[in-house]
């Protein structure tokens, strides 16, 4: 198995990029590696293969006018490699627009599915991930594009995170299935016929870190806002316990004694075994990982990679679309 | 000014809902009260006069069939109070669905005003209050509707939070102009052509909290499951730092020295005086609280009541919806 890696993308690319492959294959990772990017600035990549790209997409940059202007951007060319079949997966922490762009430009659709959609991976508080999905690939969506979403993270639960028979929760502003509005309820009435689903009824904000379900069903606009409000209270939150709590002397010293304590906080919201995920839908394997991601992250992004394509994930969610 | 209270509505009524009308009343609070529940139940309210109502719609009832059943509910005969000009304002923790039903049914709503929309009222980083609305008046809005909301929350919070202008940003994937699906598109461009407002621009889920604008329109789909989400979020994390960093005898002991620490933390995200808030465009002002209120919450839920009905925020609204 080979893995094309996007060596320029992320915030701290390309050295925490490089660093993370340099972890993979240290902690054992069989693929073979292949990192994406300026051959100058990806130095000390022993055993690692290179191959040259001279562009990148920024992190703020508009993802298709990026594309278009420049072909040889590092995750273009990660992507052909994919495309061209010298590589099986290709894993990038840079901007998730340009990812989404090149994935749906160069790969293409699985046949039989209508749009793709981007898993916001969590971790929850009973344990284990959860997905929300679309967290922003697909706007406009329709019932029927929901309905194929709730397969699709079906099939990437089981695959790669090894659950079985994961449960569908369909967000909504109350349990009852009279809830909602006219999208919610065409939905609904899909989720409930579907066989290929486990489905669960409706779920509410606050049950997606709950773990109330595996899998949260919802729009790409909702499901980018309440991604990005849930990530704007965790950080706020964040800054207030360093700097209200553990801020000052008296707070430094509560914060030594809150030590162990405050590792094992750290350890519940530690969300990067699971934050990596495949583009659902895209006729490939294409891995988003977070744009702050460091070695570790990478490393564990990679892990993803390798898992669904030894899992044999995209022929799952085809031939799951074909039978529908 | 007479302001009516429903007494028997909330998860510590009637016991705390007493408490913060005599707390009102305590701290120089000019208007007269009228708690309106079961008298046998309501002891103690020397110089408040109380009106009789049977009947309570539960926190978990759903609200029209309640209100329907039974036609003498605390909330019901509260809001008739209104409606009758014997009160100028209602205010209830309880079942937030039986309070707008029993608004929109006995006070209608105000001419020009398509759909009522509900605060959800939330501290900002910045100091202050942000307003994010519909949070799930309304099901299925239209454009034209989120045009309303940003003009009733605009003389909500210049009325009832004495803000200058008010920001009004949308909530959307993206800050350009050119982001979202169809619907945000159509509220952008009424947005940004509105003269009676001061619109900001796209804001991002993350906004939110940080109060980049001080008003964050959305639907009431959206905005249900973005402060349900955020709730959860806040949650989780309290709940960790209570159980992780501060449990245990060295978690309690860091406890102890991080007290002054903990009491900042606590006043920066204390919502109880912005969370109360009118449900915007009915003709009354019938005032929404936390469920969880106790007694401070509900003396300051009262406040607002008491600054909606003395600055003259209906009247406001309803000349602005005329004027459009």
């Amino acid at each position: 198995m080979r893995i094309a890696i996007d060596a320029m993308g992320g915030d701290h690319a390309p050295d925490e990029i490089v660093r993370g492959a340099l972890l993979y294959r240290a902690s054992g990772g069989e693929a073979e590696l292949i990192l994406v990017g300026d051959p100058a600035r990806l130095a000390g990549t022993d055993g690692i293969s290179v191959v040259h790209a001279a562009e990148v997409v920024a992190m703020g940059e508009h993802p298709s006018t990026a594309l278009r202007r420049r072909g040889d951007t590092s995750i273009g060319v990660a992507t052909q490699l994919v495309k061209d079949g010298h590589a099986d997966a290709v894993v990038s922490a840079g901007n998730t627009g340009a990812t989404m762009a090149a994935a749906l430009l160069v790969l293409g659709r699985i046949r039989g599915i209508d749009r793709p959609a981007l898993c916001g991976m969590l971790p929850t508080t009973k344990g284990g991930p959860a997905c929300l999905l679309d967290a922003g690939a697909t706007m406009d969506a329709t019932a029927n594009n929901l309905l194929q979403y709730a397969r699709m993270a079906s099939r990437f639960m089981e695959k790669v995170h090894g659950l079985e028979r994961p449960t569908v929760g369909l967000l909504n502003v109350g349990e009852e299935p009279e809830k909602g509005g006219r999208m919610q309820l065409e939905v609904h009435a899909l989720l409930a016929n579907a066989t290929d689903i486990r489905f669960y009824g409706n779920v509410e904000g606050r049950d997606i870190l709950r773990g109330t379900t595996d899998i949260v069903v919802t729009d790409g606009f909702t499901g980018n806002v309440v991604a990005k409000a849930m990530e704007g209270v965790l950080d706020v939150m964040t800054e207030g316990i360093r700097r209200d709590i553990f801020g000052g002397p008296l707070g430094t010293a509560a914060g030594l004694l809150a030590m162990p304590g405050i590792r094992t906080f750290r350890k519940h919201m530690d969300y990067e075994p699971y934050v990596s995920a495949p583009l659902l839908g895209v006729n490939g394997v294409s891995v988003v990982t977070h744009g702050r991601a460091r070695a570790r992250m990478m490393k564990l992004a990679i892990d993803v990679a390798e898992r669904a394509v030894s899992s044999g994930l995209i022929g799952a969610i085809g031939s799951g679309a074909a039978a529908a």
